[in-house]
Protein backbone atom coordinates (compact mmCIF):
# COMPACT_ATOMS: atom_id res chain seq x y z
CA UNK A 1 0.00 0.00 0.00
CA UNK A 2 0.84 3.24 -0.95
CA UNK A 3 -0.43 6.68 0.90
CA UNK A 4 0.45 10.13 1.00
CA UNK A 5 -1.45 13.46 2.91
CA UNK A 6 -1.51 16.55 0.90
CA UNK A 7 -2.48 19.58 2.12
CA UNK A 8 -4.75 22.74 0.55
CA UNK A 9 -6.00 25.85 1.79
CA UNK A 10 -9.23 26.94 0.71
CA UNK A 11 -9.58 30.29 -1.38
CA UNK A 12 -12.55 32.15 -2.93
CA UNK A 13 -12.81 30.57 -6.29
CA UNK A 14 -13.04 26.88 -4.59
CA UNK A 15 -16.28 28.10 -2.91
CA UNK A 16 -19.89 28.49 -4.71
CA UNK A 17 -23.01 30.66 -3.43
CA UNK A 18 -23.93 27.79 -0.40
CA UNK A 19 -20.30 29.06 1.42
CA UNK A 20 -18.88 25.69 0.57
CA UNK A 21 -16.59 24.15 -1.56
CA UNK A 22 -17.79 23.67 -5.01
CA UNK A 23 -18.61 19.54 -5.10
CA UNK A 24 -16.30 19.28 -8.71
CA UNK A 25 -13.41 21.32 -7.08
CA UNK A 26 -12.73 18.08 -5.11
CA UNK A 27 -11.58 15.99 -8.46
CA UNK A 28 -9.18 19.14 -8.73
CA UNK A 29 -8.05 18.16 -5.03
CA UNK A 30 -7.65 14.43 -5.79
CA UNK A 31 -5.55 15.59 -9.28
CA UNK A 32 -3.21 17.29 -6.44
CA UNK A 33 -2.77 14.81 -3.89
CA UNK A 34 -2.13 12.43 -6.63
CA UNK A 35 0.41 14.68 -8.13
CA UNK A 36 2.39 14.94 -5.22
CA UNK A 37 2.24 11.24 -4.02
CA UNK A 38 3.79 10.65 -7.05
CA UNK A 39 6.52 13.19 -6.80
CA UNK A 40 7.14 11.90 -3.43
CA UNK A 41 7.55 8.63 -4.53
CA UNK A 42 10.77 9.78 -6.80
CA UNK A 43 7.96 9.00 -10.45
CA UNK A 44 7.07 12.70 -10.89
CA UNK A 45 4.26 12.67 -13.46
CA UNK A 46 6.35 14.48 -16.19
CA UNK A 47 8.37 11.66 -16.00
CA UNK A 48 6.02 8.93 -17.09
CA UNK A 49 5.58 11.09 -19.83
CA UNK A 50 8.79 10.70 -21.00
CA UNK A 51 8.41 7.35 -20.60
CA UNK A 52 5.66 7.66 -23.62
CA UNK A 53 3.14 7.19 -21.37
CA UNK A 54 -0.20 9.56 -20.71
CA UNK A 55 -2.72 8.51 -18.16
CA UNK A 56 -6.58 9.57 -18.91
CA UNK A 57 -8.82 9.54 -16.27
CA UNK A 58 -11.15 7.01 -17.14
CA UNK A 59 -13.50 6.80 -13.87
CA UNK A 60 -14.09 9.01 -10.64
CA UNK A 61 -16.55 8.62 -7.65
CA UNK A 62 -16.93 11.38 -5.25
CA UNK A 63 -18.91 11.22 -1.70
CA UNK A 64 -19.54 14.20 -0.04
CA UNK A 65 -20.03 13.56 3.77
CA UNK A 66 -19.65 17.40 5.02
CA UNK A 67 -18.65 20.68 3.77
CA UNK A 68 -15.49 22.50 3.26
CA UNK A 69 -15.38 25.98 4.13
CA UNK A 70 -13.30 29.06 3.12
CA UNK A 71 -10.18 29.07 4.55
CA UNK A 72 -9.82 25.54 5.82
CA UNK A 73 -6.61 23.91 5.76
CA UNK A 74 -7.58 20.45 4.07
CA UNK A 75 -5.52 17.33 4.01
CA UNK A 76 -6.21 15.32 0.94
CA UNK A 77 -5.12 11.38 1.82
CA UNK A 78 -4.16 9.53 -1.39
CA UNK A 79 -3.69 5.74 -1.16
CA UNK A 80 -2.93 2.97 -3.70
CA UNK A 81 -4.18 -0.33 -2.65
CA UNK A 82 -3.27 -2.25 -5.59
CA UNK A 83 0.48 -2.46 -7.89
CA UNK A 84 -1.29 -0.71 -10.88
CA UNK A 85 0.13 -2.86 -13.54
CA UNK A 86 -2.70 -2.37 -16.28
CA UNK A 87 -4.54 1.11 -14.27
CA UNK A 88 -4.14 3.18 -11.63
CA UNK A 89 -6.77 3.36 -8.73
CA UNK A 90 -6.29 5.55 -6.37
CA UNK A 91 -8.41 6.30 -3.45
CA UNK A 92 -8.89 9.70 -1.52
CA UNK A 93 -9.92 11.06 1.69
CA UNK A 94 -10.45 14.70 2.71
CA UNK A 95 -10.06 15.93 6.24
CA UNK A 96 -10.62 19.21 7.68
CA UNK A 97 -8.14 20.61 10.67
CA UNK A 98 -10.40 18.53 12.87
CA UNK A 99 -9.97 15.88 11.58
CA UNK A 100 -13.74 15.71 10.17
CA UNK A 101 -13.62 13.29 7.02
CA UNK A 102 -15.57 15.23 4.73
CA UNK A 103 -15.41 13.32 1.23
CA UNK A 104 -13.92 10.06 0.26
CA UNK A 105 -13.29 9.42 -3.58
CA UNK A 106 -11.51 7.38 -6.26
CA UNK A 107 -10.13 8.03 -9.39
CA UNK A 108 -9.01 5.48 -11.98
CA UNK A 109 -6.48 6.03 -14.46
CA UNK A 110 -5.14 4.27 -17.57
CA UNK A 111 -2.38 4.26 -19.52
CA UNK A 112 -2.10 5.22 -23.17
CA UNK A 113 0.82 4.82 -25.82
CA UNK A 114 1.48 8.27 -26.33
CA UNK A 115 2.87 7.43 -29.72
CA UNK A 116 0.11 5.10 -30.90
CA UNK A 117 -2.59 6.78 -29.00
CA UNK A 118 -3.73 3.19 -27.53
CA UNK A 119 -4.11 1.59 -24.52
CA UNK A 120 -1.39 -0.22 -22.52
CA UNK A 121 0.18 -1.45 -19.24
CA UNK A 122 2.00 0.42 -17.01
CA UNK A 123 5.55 1.08 -17.79
CA UNK A 124 7.80 -1.50 -16.17
CA UNK A 125 10.10 1.00 -14.28
CA UNK A 126 7.04 2.62 -12.48
CA UNK A 127 6.09 -1.02 -11.86
CA UNK A 128 9.34 -1.59 -10.72
CA UNK A 129 9.57 1.23 -8.18
CA UNK A 130 6.02 0.59 -7.09
CA UNK A 131 6.37 -2.74 -6.50
CA UNK A 132 8.82 -2.41 -3.05
CA UNK A 133 5.16 -1.17 -1.78
CA UNK A 134 3.46 -4.47 -2.40
CA UNK A 135 5.30 -6.92 -0.86
CA UNK A 136 3.42 -9.90 0.99
CA UNK B 1 -39.26 9.10 -16.43
CA UNK B 2 -38.04 12.98 -17.22
CA UNK B 3 -35.03 13.89 -19.91
CA UNK B 4 -33.63 17.13 -21.03
CA UNK B 5 -30.91 17.47 -24.00
CA UNK B 6 -28.81 20.89 -22.97
CA UNK B 7 -26.11 21.89 -25.55
CA UNK B 8 -22.30 23.16 -24.38
CA UNK B 9 -19.77 24.40 -26.63
CA UNK B 10 -16.24 24.06 -25.01
CA UNK B 11 -13.88 26.54 -24.93
CA UNK B 12 -10.12 26.85 -24.19
CA UNK B 13 -10.66 27.36 -19.91
CA UNK B 14 -12.27 23.64 -20.28
CA UNK B 15 -9.37 21.95 -22.11
CA UNK B 16 -5.81 20.43 -20.40
CA UNK B 17 -2.46 20.35 -21.50
CA UNK B 18 -3.58 16.83 -23.32
CA UNK B 19 -5.45 18.77 -25.74
CA UNK B 20 -9.57 17.05 -24.32
CA UNK B 21 -11.84 19.05 -21.88
CA UNK B 22 -10.35 18.18 -18.10
CA UNK B 23 -11.84 15.46 -17.00
CA UNK B 24 -13.73 17.48 -13.59
CA UNK B 25 -15.10 19.93 -16.27
CA UNK B 26 -17.41 17.44 -17.27
CA UNK B 27 -18.94 17.42 -13.51
CA UNK B 28 -19.95 21.09 -14.13
CA UNK B 29 -21.37 20.28 -17.67
CA UNK B 30 -23.72 17.66 -15.65
CA UNK B 31 -24.71 21.03 -13.35
CA UNK B 32 -26.03 23.21 -16.48
CA UNK B 33 -28.10 20.54 -17.65
CA UNK B 34 -29.61 19.51 -14.13
CA UNK B 35 -30.13 23.36 -14.21
CA UNK B 36 -31.43 23.67 -17.64
CA UNK B 37 -33.94 20.64 -16.76
CA UNK B 38 -35.13 22.26 -14.36
CA UNK B 39 -35.90 25.45 -15.45
CA UNK B 40 -37.69 23.35 -18.44
CA UNK B 41 -39.71 21.59 -15.82
CA UNK B 42 -40.61 25.41 -14.65
CA UNK B 43 -39.24 24.92 -11.67
CA UNK B 44 -36.16 26.70 -11.64
CA UNK B 45 -33.40 25.73 -9.05
CA UNK B 46 -34.41 29.34 -7.37
CA UNK B 47 -37.83 28.54 -6.83
CA UNK B 48 -36.78 25.79 -4.26
CA UNK B 49 -34.84 27.71 -3.07
CA UNK B 50 -37.49 30.49 -2.50
CA UNK B 51 -39.64 26.78 -0.99
CA UNK B 52 -36.95 26.86 1.81
CA UNK B 53 -35.02 24.49 0.34
CA UNK B 54 -31.16 23.49 -0.97
CA UNK B 55 -29.66 20.52 -2.60
CA UNK B 56 -26.00 19.80 -1.90
CA UNK B 57 -24.62 17.34 -4.01
CA UNK B 58 -23.94 13.98 -1.98
CA UNK B 59 -22.58 11.75 -4.68
CA UNK B 60 -20.70 12.17 -8.10
CA UNK B 61 -19.98 9.38 -10.54
CA UNK B 62 -18.02 9.56 -14.46
CA UNK B 63 -16.88 7.27 -16.58
CA UNK B 64 -14.90 8.64 -19.18
CA UNK B 65 -15.32 6.79 -22.56
CA UNK B 66 -13.98 9.43 -25.51
CA UNK B 67 -12.34 12.36 -25.42
CA UNK B 68 -13.99 16.15 -25.80
CA UNK B 69 -12.26 18.25 -28.15
CA UNK B 70 -11.92 22.10 -27.74
CA UNK B 71 -14.90 23.92 -29.83
CA UNK B 72 -16.87 20.63 -29.51
CA UNK B 73 -20.35 21.31 -29.08
CA UNK B 74 -21.69 19.15 -26.76
CA UNK B 75 -25.10 17.54 -25.77
CA UNK B 76 -25.52 16.95 -22.64
CA UNK B 77 -28.82 14.59 -22.02
CA UNK B 78 -29.65 14.54 -18.35
CA UNK B 79 -32.36 11.83 -17.16
CA UNK B 80 -34.15 11.07 -13.83
CA UNK B 81 -35.53 7.71 -13.63
CA UNK B 82 -37.56 7.57 -10.28
CA UNK B 83 -39.81 10.41 -8.90
CA UNK B 84 -37.25 12.39 -6.61
CA UNK B 85 -38.70 12.16 -3.44
CA UNK B 86 -35.92 11.31 -0.50
CA UNK B 87 -33.06 12.71 -2.98
CA UNK B 88 -32.43 13.38 -6.63
CA UNK B 89 -30.49 11.16 -8.68
CA UNK B 90 -29.63 12.24 -12.21
CA UNK B 91 -28.21 10.34 -14.76
CA UNK B 92 -25.85 11.98 -17.60
CA UNK B 93 -24.85 10.71 -21.03
CA UNK B 94 -22.37 13.45 -23.30
CA UNK B 95 -22.55 13.35 -26.80
CA UNK B 96 -20.27 15.29 -29.06
CA UNK B 97 -22.33 16.44 -32.63
CA UNK B 98 -20.86 13.01 -34.09
CA UNK B 99 -23.16 11.50 -31.72
CA UNK B 100 -20.35 9.44 -29.95
CA UNK B 101 -21.11 8.84 -26.10
CA UNK B 102 -18.15 10.20 -24.60
CA UNK B 103 -19.29 10.52 -20.88
CA UNK B 104 -21.79 9.08 -19.14
CA UNK B 105 -22.60 10.03 -15.45
CA UNK B 106 -24.56 9.95 -12.10
CA UNK B 107 -25.06 12.99 -9.33
CA UNK B 108 -27.24 12.67 -5.99
CA UNK B 109 -28.59 15.77 -4.60
CA UNK B 110 -30.41 15.86 -1.12
CA UNK B 111 -32.64 18.04 0.12
CA UNK B 112 -31.55 20.44 3.39
CA UNK B 113 -34.49 22.64 5.05
CA UNK B 114 -32.37 25.97 5.11
CA UNK B 115 -33.62 26.98 7.95
CA UNK B 116 -32.91 24.27 10.45
CA UNK B 117 -29.66 23.36 7.90
CA UNK B 118 -31.06 19.76 8.57
CA UNK B 119 -31.58 16.73 5.57
CA UNK B 120 -35.38 17.11 4.72
CA UNK B 121 -37.99 15.09 2.01
CA UNK B 122 -38.41 16.65 -1.46
CA UNK B 123 -40.81 19.96 -1.17
CA UNK B 124 -44.32 18.91 -1.73
CA UNK B 125 -44.51 21.23 -4.46
CA UNK B 126 -42.14 19.68 -6.42
CA UNK B 127 -43.26 15.83 -5.99
CA UNK B 128 -46.62 17.06 -7.48
CA UNK B 129 -45.34 18.89 -10.25
CA UNK B 130 -42.89 15.77 -11.28
CA UNK B 131 -45.18 13.13 -10.15
CA UNK B 132 -46.78 13.35 -13.79
CA UNK B 133 -43.90 12.14 -15.57
CA UNK B 134 -43.72 9.29 -13.06
CA UNK B 135 -47.38 7.78 -13.56
CA UNK B 136 -47.55 4.02 -14.66
CA UNK C 1 -16.34 48.12 -35.49
CA UNK C 2 -17.27 44.67 -35.07
CA UNK C 3 -19.84 43.63 -31.89
CA UNK C 4 -21.64 40.60 -30.97
CA UNK C 5 -23.63 39.81 -28.01
CA UNK C 6 -23.77 36.07 -26.08
CA UNK C 7 -25.87 34.91 -23.88
CA UNK C 8 -24.63 32.78 -20.37
CA UNK C 9 -26.54 31.71 -17.74
CA UNK C 10 -24.68 31.45 -13.97
CA UNK C 11 -24.56 28.41 -12.14
CA UNK C 12 -23.00 27.45 -8.82
CA UNK C 13 -19.58 26.64 -10.25
CA UNK C 14 -18.93 30.53 -11.10
CA UNK C 15 -20.01 31.85 -7.98
CA UNK C 16 -18.28 32.30 -4.36
CA UNK C 17 -19.63 32.12 -0.70
CA UNK C 18 -20.09 35.77 -1.45
CA UNK C 19 -22.92 34.67 -3.41
CA UNK C 20 -22.32 36.07 -6.59
CA UNK C 21 -19.67 35.48 -9.86
CA UNK C 22 -16.53 35.35 -8.72
CA UNK C 23 -14.19 37.88 -10.17
CA UNK C 24 -11.59 35.47 -12.19
CA UNK C 25 -14.84 33.51 -13.77
CA UNK C 26 -15.35 37.03 -15.96
CA UNK C 27 -12.09 36.53 -17.52
CA UNK C 28 -13.29 32.86 -19.26
CA UNK C 29 -16.79 34.57 -19.88
CA UNK C 30 -14.75 36.91 -22.28
CA UNK C 31 -13.52 33.97 -23.27
CA UNK C 32 -17.32 32.34 -24.54
CA UNK C 33 -17.97 35.57 -26.38
CA UNK C 34 -15.07 36.11 -28.15
CA UNK C 35 -15.13 32.66 -29.76
CA UNK C 36 -18.70 33.06 -30.64
CA UNK C 37 -17.88 36.40 -32.57
CA UNK C 38 -15.15 34.69 -34.35
CA UNK C 39 -17.46 32.39 -35.50
CA UNK C 40 -20.54 34.68 -36.04
CA UNK C 41 -18.09 36.44 -38.34
CA UNK C 42 -17.25 32.86 -40.38
CA UNK C 43 -13.94 32.74 -38.85
CA UNK C 44 -14.40 30.11 -36.07
CA UNK C 45 -10.96 29.99 -34.08
CA UNK C 46 -9.98 26.82 -35.09
CA UNK C 47 -10.10 28.35 -38.47
CA UNK C 48 -7.15 30.24 -37.10
CA UNK C 49 -5.38 27.21 -35.90
CA UNK C 50 -5.76 25.64 -39.32
CA UNK C 51 -3.90 28.47 -40.52
CA UNK C 52 -1.38 28.27 -38.42
CA UNK C 53 -1.69 30.34 -35.65
CA UNK C 54 -2.23 30.48 -32.23
CA UNK C 55 -3.28 33.50 -30.51
CA UNK C 56 -2.14 33.80 -26.65
CA UNK C 57 -3.52 36.46 -24.28
CA UNK C 58 -0.92 38.55 -23.53
CA UNK C 59 -3.20 41.57 -21.64
CA UNK C 60 -6.45 41.29 -19.46
CA UNK C 61 -7.98 43.72 -17.55
CA UNK C 62 -11.74 43.88 -15.70
CA UNK C 63 -13.49 46.25 -13.70
CA UNK C 64 -16.48 45.20 -11.58
CA UNK C 65 -18.96 47.45 -11.27
CA UNK C 66 -22.11 45.44 -9.54
CA UNK C 67 -22.51 41.82 -8.70
CA UNK C 68 -23.71 38.96 -11.00
CA UNK C 69 -25.51 36.40 -9.44
CA UNK C 70 -26.62 32.80 -9.02
CA UNK C 71 -29.11 31.90 -12.56
CA UNK C 72 -29.03 35.37 -13.86
CA UNK C 73 -28.82 35.31 -17.59
CA UNK C 74 -25.96 37.21 -19.00
CA UNK C 75 -25.58 39.24 -21.63
CA UNK C 76 -21.39 39.53 -22.53
CA UNK C 77 -20.99 42.03 -25.57
CA UNK C 78 -17.67 41.95 -27.36
CA UNK C 79 -16.75 45.03 -29.54
CA UNK C 80 -13.34 44.87 -31.95
CA UNK C 81 -13.06 48.67 -32.53
CA UNK C 82 -9.12 48.53 -35.00
CA UNK C 83 -8.74 45.98 -37.67
CA UNK C 84 -7.06 43.36 -35.99
CA UNK C 85 -3.31 43.30 -38.05
CA UNK C 86 -0.58 42.93 -35.15
CA UNK C 87 -2.89 42.36 -32.57
CA UNK C 88 -6.90 41.28 -31.17
CA UNK C 89 -8.10 43.88 -28.83
CA UNK C 90 -11.11 42.89 -28.20
CA UNK C 91 -13.21 44.85 -25.49
CA UNK C 92 -15.91 43.37 -23.43
CA UNK C 93 -19.31 44.47 -21.69
CA UNK C 94 -21.06 42.26 -18.97
CA UNK C 95 -25.12 43.13 -18.73
CA UNK C 96 -28.07 41.39 -16.70
CA UNK C 97 -31.07 41.04 -17.92
CA UNK C 98 -32.39 44.44 -16.11
CA UNK C 99 -29.60 45.59 -18.52
CA UNK C 100 -27.85 46.86 -15.38
CA UNK C 101 -23.66 47.07 -16.84
CA UNK C 102 -21.86 44.53 -14.33
CA UNK C 103 -18.44 44.68 -15.83
CA UNK C 104 -15.93 46.05 -18.47
CA UNK C 105 -13.00 44.17 -19.59
CA UNK C 106 -10.75 44.25 -22.46
CA UNK C 107 -8.30 41.31 -23.28
CA UNK C 108 -4.81 41.78 -26.25
CA UNK C 109 -4.28 38.63 -27.99
CA UNK C 110 -1.21 38.11 -30.20
CA UNK C 111 -0.45 35.96 -33.27
CA UNK C 112 2.01 32.96 -32.88
CA UNK C 113 3.17 31.48 -35.61
CA UNK C 114 2.71 27.74 -34.34
CA UNK C 115 5.73 26.12 -36.39
CA UNK C 116 7.90 28.46 -35.78
CA UNK C 117 6.58 29.46 -32.09
CA UNK C 118 7.67 33.04 -33.03
CA UNK C 119 5.03 36.31 -32.93
CA UNK C 120 3.59 37.04 -36.36
CA UNK C 121 1.31 39.26 -38.01
CA UNK C 122 -2.75 38.01 -38.40
CA UNK C 123 -3.21 35.92 -41.33
CA UNK C 124 -3.88 37.97 -44.82
CA UNK C 125 -7.17 35.81 -45.39
CA UNK C 126 -8.11 36.73 -41.54
CA UNK C 127 -7.91 40.51 -42.11
CA UNK C 128 -9.76 40.48 -45.78
CA UNK C 129 -12.27 38.79 -43.87
CA UNK C 130 -12.67 41.45 -41.49
CA UNK C 131 -11.76 44.73 -43.61
CA UNK C 132 -15.03 45.15 -44.58
CA UNK C 133 -16.03 45.94 -41.29
CA UNK C 134 -13.49 48.81 -40.66
CA UNK C 135 -13.96 50.86 -44.02
CA UNK C 136 -14.27 54.79 -43.31
CA UNK D 1 5.65 48.29 1.30
CA UNK D 2 4.95 44.37 2.09
CA UNK D 3 5.79 42.13 0.00
CA UNK D 4 5.14 38.05 0.21
CA UNK D 5 6.50 35.29 -1.93
CA UNK D 6 4.01 31.86 -2.20
CA UNK D 7 4.49 28.71 -4.10
CA UNK D 8 2.02 26.87 -6.14
CA UNK D 9 2.56 23.92 -7.95
CA UNK D 10 0.89 23.66 -11.55
CA UNK D 11 -1.40 21.19 -12.24
CA UNK D 12 -3.22 19.46 -15.16
CA UNK D 13 -6.06 21.58 -13.94
CA UNK D 14 -4.65 25.06 -14.53
CA UNK D 15 -3.24 23.94 -18.12
CA UNK D 16 -5.56 24.39 -21.30
CA UNK D 17 -4.83 22.80 -24.37
CA UNK D 18 -2.25 25.01 -25.46
CA UNK D 19 -0.14 23.09 -23.21
CA UNK D 20 0.11 25.98 -20.15
CA UNK D 21 -1.61 27.67 -17.71
CA UNK D 22 -4.74 28.75 -18.75
CA UNK D 23 -4.93 33.00 -18.67
CA UNK D 24 -7.58 33.26 -16.04
CA UNK D 25 -6.28 31.04 -13.41
CA UNK D 26 -3.56 33.68 -12.86
CA UNK D 27 -6.18 36.03 -11.71
CA UNK D 28 -6.83 32.83 -9.01
CA UNK D 29 -2.94 32.34 -8.09
CA UNK D 30 -3.20 35.82 -7.33
CA UNK D 31 -5.88 35.11 -5.04
CA UNK D 32 -3.63 32.22 -3.20
CA UNK D 33 -0.68 34.71 -2.84
CA UNK D 34 -3.29 37.68 -1.46
CA UNK D 35 -4.50 34.90 0.89
CA UNK D 36 -1.22 33.86 2.44
CA UNK D 37 0.37 37.63 2.78
CA UNK D 38 -2.67 38.77 4.77
CA UNK D 39 -2.23 35.57 6.84
CA UNK D 40 1.56 36.15 7.29
CA UNK D 41 0.57 39.55 8.22
CA UNK D 42 -1.04 38.14 11.47
CA UNK D 43 -5.15 39.13 9.66
CA UNK D 44 -5.98 36.24 8.00
CA UNK D 45 -9.18 37.43 5.57
CA UNK D 46 -11.19 35.37 7.83
CA UNK D 47 -10.47 38.11 10.63
CA UNK D 48 -11.58 40.56 8.41
CA UNK D 49 -14.88 39.33 7.66
CA UNK D 50 -15.50 38.80 11.69
CA UNK D 51 -14.59 42.76 11.40
CA UNK D 52 -17.83 43.36 9.64
CA UNK D 53 -15.87 43.65 6.35
CA UNK D 54 -15.89 42.30 3.09
CA UNK D 55 -13.77 42.67 0.60
CA UNK D 56 -14.98 42.47 -3.09
CA UNK D 57 -12.71 43.02 -6.56
CA UNK D 58 -13.33 45.98 -8.32
CA UNK D 59 -10.53 45.96 -10.36
CA UNK D 60 -8.04 43.40 -12.50
CA UNK D 61 -4.90 43.44 -14.56
CA UNK D 62 -2.58 40.78 -15.88
CA UNK D 63 -0.13 41.05 -18.23
CA UNK D 64 1.64 38.10 -19.47
CA UNK D 65 5.45 37.49 -20.59
CA UNK D 66 5.82 33.72 -20.67
CA UNK D 67 3.92 31.15 -20.38
CA UNK D 68 4.06 28.65 -17.12
CA UNK D 69 3.91 24.65 -17.76
CA UNK D 70 2.06 21.64 -15.93
CA UNK D 71 4.36 21.05 -12.96
CA UNK D 72 5.91 24.48 -12.80
CA UNK D 73 6.67 25.33 -9.40
CA UNK D 74 5.80 29.00 -9.38
CA UNK D 75 6.19 31.29 -7.09
CA UNK D 76 3.79 34.45 -6.85
CA UNK D 77 5.32 37.34 -5.28
CA UNK D 78 2.48 39.75 -3.66
CA UNK D 79 3.28 43.31 -2.88
CA UNK D 80 1.21 46.51 -1.26
CA UNK D 81 2.98 49.88 -2.24
CA UNK D 82 0.24 52.26 -0.20
CA UNK D 83 -1.21 51.92 2.70
CA UNK D 84 -4.78 50.69 2.20
CA UNK D 85 -7.05 53.29 3.31
CA UNK D 86 -9.98 53.66 0.91
CA UNK D 87 -8.70 50.41 -0.83
CA UNK D 88 -6.38 47.61 -1.12
CA UNK D 89 -4.03 47.71 -4.06
CA UNK D 90 -1.74 44.78 -4.62
CA UNK D 91 0.77 43.88 -7.54
CA UNK D 92 1.64 40.16 -8.49
CA UNK D 93 4.67 39.30 -10.05
CA UNK D 94 4.81 35.53 -11.35
CA UNK D 95 8.07 33.89 -11.51
CA UNK D 96 8.79 29.91 -12.52
CA UNK D 97 11.90 28.05 -10.76
CA UNK D 98 13.93 29.28 -13.64
CA UNK D 99 13.28 32.92 -12.54
CA UNK D 100 11.56 34.24 -15.01
CA UNK D 101 9.02 36.75 -14.72
CA UNK D 102 6.04 35.19 -16.19
CA UNK D 103 3.33 37.57 -15.86
CA UNK D 104 2.66 40.85 -13.60
CA UNK D 105 -0.85 41.62 -12.26
CA UNK D 106 -2.71 43.87 -9.77
CA UNK D 107 -5.77 43.34 -8.05
CA UNK D 108 -7.91 46.62 -6.63
CA UNK D 109 -10.34 45.39 -3.63
CA UNK D 110 -12.97 47.59 -1.59
CA UNK D 111 -13.99 47.33 1.45
CA UNK D 112 -17.97 46.75 1.99
CA UNK D 113 -20.21 47.02 5.49
CA UNK D 114 -21.80 43.63 5.64
CA UNK D 115 -24.09 44.17 7.06
CA UNK D 116 -24.89 48.15 5.44
CA UNK D 117 -23.41 46.57 2.21
CA UNK D 118 -21.61 49.69 1.60
CA UNK D 119 -18.41 51.15 0.77
CA UNK D 120 -16.40 52.06 3.78
CA UNK D 121 -13.21 52.73 5.04
CA UNK D 122 -10.57 50.16 6.22
CA UNK D 123 -11.45 48.74 9.40
CA UNK D 124 -9.24 50.52 11.94
CA UNK D 125 -7.56 47.39 13.69
CA UNK D 126 -6.71 46.54 9.74
CA UNK D 127 -4.77 50.18 9.39
CA UNK D 128 -3.24 50.11 12.77
CA UNK D 129 -1.60 46.72 12.32
CA UNK D 130 -0.26 47.11 8.48
CA UNK D 131 0.79 51.05 9.33
CA UNK D 132 4.17 50.06 10.61
CA UNK D 133 5.33 48.81 7.30
CA UNK D 134 4.50 52.53 5.71
CA UNK D 135 6.61 54.83 8.24
CA UNK D 136 8.85 57.13 6.19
Amino acid sequence: MITADVKYRVIYRDTDKMGVVYHANYIALYEIARNEMFRELGIPYTDLEKMGVMMPVVEVESKYKSPAYYDDLLTIRATIKELPVAKLDVEYEVFNEQGTLLNTGRTVLGYVNMERLRPCRAPQELIERLSEYFQQ
